[in-house]
C-alpha cells in the first residue's frame, strides 16, 4: 500500500473491556455493515478477537449494534447490562464505531455518547484537476483523477474510511476553476467511473459533490448563451441533471464558483447571483439536489490607483442585498474572512448579514497562505474561534456556529504517502471533521486525541506534539504577515515572503505602506468595511483604540509611532514579532528533534526536514518583513537586533 | 504563405537603371546560383524584365556576376562600361546582389560598393525549445521545431534569404537550457531533419550551430561523469561529434551555455572553463568546428544578505584569469553588458581584458528586458554605442568592435505573420545584420533604409517611422528602470514594473533603496566592480561626478537629493524622467496614428494596437515607479504632477 492509514492505524492495546469480547445485531443497510466491518478490524487490530453473533443477544458482555432505519444523524453510545449498545442510523452507526474505537485507542474508561452532528453538510472541497494535479495542492498529485479522468481505487475507500472516522459526509472532487476535462464530468463520459466512486463513498456515508461551470451549457450544449433565465439554457441544465442524477446514486449536488477571477456566471448577462444559482437549484431539485453558491465574488482587474474599492467589502455589497431570494435548496458558501485564508482576518460579515438564506462556511486546511504544508499551522483554534465569534445582530442564536447550516474545508489531501505532504497536517484533517460534527469541541483536545492516535500514547511524544501544534498558528502568524495586513507573499506562489509584491498588482491587496504609514483605512473615513458590521461591532473595529490588536492593520491604516496597548510602538511590535516567530518556530523545531527514539524513523524524518524548510522560511519572513520596514522607515530596532540595511 | 517577407518584400519601381535589362556571368556555386536567381526575381518583383544571359558578354548595359572561387566574404560592386560588375565568391555574390536590390529599391543612384565582412561570425541565436515553445519568445512559437522535433519548410528557406540579405551568416536554432527533445539533437534521431535544415540554410550562405549539454555524456551517453579531463568523455564526444559532423553538412559547431542557471558545466567536477571549452574543441576541430562558450556564468543563488556578492562582477572574476588558455576555436561569448539585457548597462569590462581568446559579443533583440516587443524599442544605436565603445587599454584598436571577434544576438522571430510580433521590432532583426557587417553603419539610416524596404518611400512614412525608432530606446529608458539601475521588472515574465519584485530573490539584482538613499556601490568602497576596467576607465566610473549620469546608479549609492549636473535632485530627475518617458511615447502613438492612410490596414492596426499596449504599460511604470519613490521618500514632486501617495 502506497499511503498511510493515518489515524485510522489501529494499535495494538494491552488492556481492552470485556465487551469487546462480543459484537451482537445484524445492521441492514451498507453503511450498517460497514460499521460492523469497521468495528470488528478495528478490535482485531488493538488485539481482541470479538465474536459476532448477527442478530442474537449474548450472554457474556457485548457490543450491541442497534440500527434504525431513516436517515437521523444522531447516534447513541450507552450501557447496557455488562455491555454497550450502540444505536442509531446506518451511517450514525459508523460515527458511533469510530468513536467507540477512537476513544478504545485512547484507553479511555467508557465512552458514554449521545450526540448528532451540528450541521447536516460537514464536507471537504478538492481543487484537484482532471489532469491529476491539484491547485493549490501541497501533498502530491490527485488521487481522484488521473491522465484526465476520474479514477476509484483502494485509497478512494480508506479517503471515505477516514471522513467518517472523523464525522464527514461529503465531498466535492474536483476544483471550483473548471476546466480541461473536469467540465465533462457534466456529461455521459465519464459516468461508470464517477458511479464507482459515488458507490464506495456511500458505504461511508460521503456524499458526492461535484463543481460545474455555469457556462457548461455553452462548453458543452452548444448553445450561445448561459444567461439562466433563457429557456433553452434552463431546459439543458433540466436534462443534464435528468441523466446526470440518475446515473449516478450518492450524488448530492454542484458546487459553482461563478462570477469570480475569470470565472463565468449570471452577471455575465446581468442577473443577479440569485437568478444564477436558483436556476440551478430547480434544475437539482427533483433529485433532491443542492447548489453550494460561492460568494468570492470581487474585481479581481482592480487598479492600485483606485482607493476607493474595497475587495474585503465586495461579499457583503454583491450578497447581502439578495438575503432571501434564494432557493432553499442553495447554500451561499461563504470563507471565514472577508478576503481569502489569511493567516488572521477578520470574520466575514456576511455570515452575520443572512437571515433568510442558508450559509456554508468555507476554511482553507491547504495552507495556501499559511505555509502550504511545509510549515507547522493547527488550524482548529482558529476555526474554533471563527464559530464562536458573535456577530451582535441577533439577541441569541448570534455565533457564527449557529447561524451558519453547513461547513466545508479546501482539503490538504493528496497522494503523497502522509496523505497531507507535513505529517502534522493530517491533525487540520481530523480536526476539521471533529470541529465540524461539534463546534463546541476543544482544539487543545483534539490535538490530544489526534496525537495519540497517530503517534501512540508515549505521554513524552503526546506533550510534544501537542505543544508544538496548540501555538503553531499565531508563531506562523508572528513571522509572517503582521497583525492581519495579510498579503506580503510572493504573488505567483503565496508561499515566502515578498511586501510588495501584491503592491502594484490587480488583486485589491494592498498595503500602502510609506514611509510614515501602513495599511488601508476601512472605517467610515475609509472603505466602509467597518459599517458592514452590526452597529456594536462596527463601533468596536472603527475605534483604533477598541479594535482588537490583532487585527489592527487589518482596519486600520496607522503611523509607525503608534502605541500600542503595552506601550510598544507598532513598529517595535512588527519587529519584535518577528524576531520572537522565528525563536518559537525553533524552539518547536528542537522539541522534534528530542522524539528521534519515540517515532518511526520515517516519520521522525519527514517532519524534520519539514521543519528545516520551515525555519529556512522564517528567516526568510523575518528577515524581509523586517528590513523593508527598516529601509522604510530608518527606526532602527530598539533591541538591536539583525536588520539588514 | 502564412507569413510576410519583411524587407524582402520588393515592390514595383517607376525608374530602373539600364544595366538591370540584362544579367550575364554564370555563377557556378549553390549560393552563387541562389544569387542569379534572386537577382531575376528581385528585378522582376521591381518591374524589370532582366534577359539572363549565361556566361556570356552582353552588348547592352548589364550586370555581370563574376565569382570566384574560395571562401573570401570580400564583394565588389564597380561600374562596368554602361553596366555593372560584381564580383565575390559564392556567398559574397548573395550579399552582393541583396545590396544591389535593396539599393535599388531605395531609389539610389549607383549602388559602388566594395565591402568585406568585419567579422567571420555574424549570428542570430534562437531560444527554441524541441516542443515548440520559445524561451522569451515574443513572436509565436518556433518555426525550427514543432512538436519535439526539428521541421524544415518553406518558412527556413526564406528565414536563410533574410539573413543573407542583411549580411548575417549563422544561426544556432535551440534554446542554450538544453532540455526535453532537444537533448538528443547531438545524437542520431534528428539527423535527416537537421540536414535538411542545413542544407537550406547553406544555399544563403548561412551556418547551423547547436547548443548542447555539457552533461550530455551522462545524459545521452550512459556515462557517469561530464568530467571533461575524463578519457571516457572525450572519447564519448570526439566519437559524437564525427557522427554529427559526417552526417550534417554546413553544421559550425556548438554554444554552450555552461554552470549557470542550474545548466551543468566543469566547475560541478573542479575543472576550469578553459578545460571544458578546450575538451569540446578538440572534439570538433578535426571537422573545422568551432566552441562559443557563454560567460554568462554567475552564482544565481545569491542571498540577498550578502552585499559583498556582485553578479556583475562574475564574468570578469571567472574568465579574465583564463585569458589565453582557450584552445583558437573557442570563442567566448560575452553579452554586452555585465549583467544580463538590462535597458542600459555599462559594457562588459571582459569585452576589455582578453587579449588572447576570441571573443564573441552577444546582443539581445529579443527585447526580454525592454518591452517584450510589444514596446518599440529600437536597439541599434546601443549596440553601435557599445561597438564604439572605447576601453582605454590598448593603444589602438581598442573598442568593443576592435576587441571582438564574432557577433550574435538572441533572435526575435517567432512563426508570427510578421515574424517578429511587432511589426516595427523586424528593425532590430534587419539592423543588427547591417551593423555586424559593418559596425561604423549608422543606426539612423539603417533605420530609413528599412523603413523604405519595408512601407514604401512616402517620405511622410519615412519620416515618422524613423521619428518613432530613433529615440525609442531613450523613451523606454525613461518610463522604466532608471539611470541604469535595472531590475525593477516582474520577476517571473520580466514584462511591466515591480521595484522591489527582485529585491528579497535570489538572483543578484538588487537596489537596495531606503527611505535617503537608493543603488548599489560598485566603486572600490563597495563592490569593487569599477576596478575591472582598465585604470582610466575604473577612474571615471569610480567618481560620482565623473560617472555617466545615464549610469549613475548602475555604479553608486546615492542619496535621493544628489544633484544631478542640471541642478535637478536624483529624485526629481526620475520623476520627470517618467512624465516625460510616457508623454513621449504617447507621441510616438499619435505619430503612428496619422499613417492610418499612408499603410497596408494590417499592418497599421496590428502596431496600432501594440502602442496601445506600450501606452498602459508605460503609464503603469511611470505611476508604479514615481509611487513607490514617492512612499519611500515622501519627497513630492517638484512640479505637482500627479503621484499616488
Amino acid at each position: 500500500m502506497d499511503y498511510s492509514l493515518l489515524w485510522l492505524d489501529w494499535k495494538p492495546k494491552e488492556v481492552l473491556p470485556a465487551y469487546t469480547k462480543c459484537i451482537t445485531g445484524m445492521p441492514a443497510t451498507r453503511q450498517g455493515k460497514a460499521a460492523l466491518r469497521e468495528l470488528v478490524s478495528g478490535l482485531q487490530a488493538m488485539g481482541a478477537e470479538p465474536e459476532v453473533r448477527c442478530g442474537q443477544a449474548s450472554s457474556v458482555p457485548s457490543i450491541h449494534l442497534k440500527e434504525y432505519l431513516g436517515k437521523d444523524d444522531k447516534v447513541t453510545l450507552r450501557r447496557s447490562g455488562d455491555g454497550m449498545e450502540l444505536a442509531g442510523s446506518g451511517t450514525s452507526l459508523l460515527y458511533g464505531v469510530f468513536h467507540l474505537l477512537r476513544h478504545l485507542a485512547m484507553g479511555e474508561e467508557f465512552p458514554q455518547w449521545e450526540s448528532a452532528p451540528a450541521y447536516p453538510i460537514r464536507m471537504l472541497d478538492h481543487w484537484d484537476n482532471a489532469d491529476g494535479s491539484i491547485e493549490r495542492g501541497y501533498a502530491g498529485l490527485s488521487f481522484f483523477f488521473r491522465d484526465g479522468k476520474p479514477v476509484c481505487t483502494e485509497r478512494t475507500r480508506d479517503y471515505a474510511r477516514l471522513l467518517a472516522s472523523c464525522g464527514l459526509n461529503g465531498c466535492c472532487i474536483n476544483n471550483v476553476n473548471v476546466h480541461g476535462n473536469a467540465l465533462k464530468l457534466l456529461t455521459g463520459s465519464y459516468k461508470r467511473e464517477l458511479k464507482r466512486i459515488a458507490l464506495c463513498l456511500a458505504e461511508y456515508g460521503v456524499s458526492l459533490w461535484l463543481c460545474v461551470s455555469f457556462s457548461a451549457p455553452m462548453e458543452l450544449g452548444g448553445l450561445d448563451t448561459a444567461d439562466p433565465l433563457d429557456g433553452e439554457v434552463k431546459r439543458w441544465w433540466k436534462e443534464t441533471c435528468l441523466h446526470l442524477f440518475t446515473a449516478i446514486p450518492n450524488l448530492a449536488g454542484f458546487l459553482i464558483k461563478a462570477d469570480s477571477e475569470g470565472r463565468p456566471g449570471p452577471h455575465t448577462y446581468g442577473r443577479t447571483q440569485a437568478e444564477g444559482a436558483n436556476m440551478l437549484a430547480d434544475a437539482v431539485s427533483p433529485f433532491g439536489g443542492k447548489i453550494l453558491w460561492r460568494c468570492f465574488v470581487y474585481n479581481c482587474t482592480q487598479d492600485w490607483r483606485d482607493t476607493k474599492t474595497d475587495r474585503a467589502r465586495a461579499q457583503c455589497d454583491h450578497f447581502a442585498p439578495l438575503d432571501g431570494q434564494f432557493r432553499d435548496n442553495v447554500y451561499l458558501q461563504i470563507k471565514n474572512g472577508p478576503v481569502d485564508f489569511q493567516i488572521r482576518e477578520p470574520v466575514s460579515p456576511l455570515l452575520g448579514r443572512l437571515e433568510h438564506t442558508a450559509s456554508l462556511l468555507e476554511f482553507q486546511i491547504a495552507q495556501e497562505y499559511t505555509g502550504q504544508q511545509r510549515h507547522v499551522c493547527y488550524l482548529i483554534p482558529m476555526f474554533r474561534e471563527i464559530l464562536d465569534f458573535r456577530f451582535h445582530s441577533r439577541p441569541e442564536r448570534d455565533r457564527t456556529a449557529d447561524r451558519i447550516s453547513a461547513v466545508c474545508a479546501v482539503s490538504n489531501t493528496g497522494n503523497d504517502y502522509n496523505w497531507t505532504g507535513h505529517d502534522l497536517a493530517a491533525a487540520n484533517l481530523f480536526g476539521f471533521g471533529l470541529i465540524s460534527w461539534d463546534p463546541a469541541a476543544d482544539p487543545a483536545e483534539i490535538a490530544r486525541e489526534w496525537s495519540i492516535l497517530t503517534f501512540g500514547d508515549d505521554p513524552a511524544v503526546t506533550e510534544t506534539v501537542t505543544g508544538i501544534l496548540l501555538p503553531s498558528r499565531e508563531v506562523y502568524e508572528k513571522y509572517s504577515s503582521p497583525l492581519g495586513i495579510g498579503w506580503m507573499c510572493v504573488p505567483e506562489t503565496h508561499y515566502g515572503p515578498s511586501p510588495e509584491g501584491f503592491e502594484f498588482d490587480r488583486w485589491g491587496t494592498y498595503i500602502r505602506a510609506n514611509h510614515r504609514e501602513i495599511g488601508v483605512e476601512r472605517g467610515p473615513e475609509g472603505t466602509g468595511f467597518t459599517e458592514q458590521y452590526s452597529p456594536e461591532l462596527a463601533a468596536m473595529y472603527r475605534g483604533v483604540a477598541s479594535c482588537p490588536e490583532e487585527l489592527l492593520l487589518f482596519f486600520h491604516r496607522l503611523p509607525y509611532d503608534y502605541r500600542m496597548k503595552d506601550g510598544r510602538t507598532l513598529l517595535q511590535r512588527i519587529y519584535d514579532d518577528h524576531f520572537e516567530g522565528y525563536e518559537e518556530a525553533a524552539a518547536m523545531s528542537e522539541a522534534w528533534d528530542k522524539l528521534a527514539d519515540k517515532l518511526e524513523p520515517e516519520v521522525f524524518r519527514r517532519v524534520q526536514e519539514r521543519f528545516r524548510e520551515q525555519l529556512r522560511c522564517a528567516a526568510e519572513w523575518r528577515d524581509v518583513v523586517n528590513t523593508w520596514l527598516y529601509r522604510l522607515t530608518m527606526i532602527p530596532d530598539e533591541k538591536g537586533r539583525r536588520i539588514y540595511p
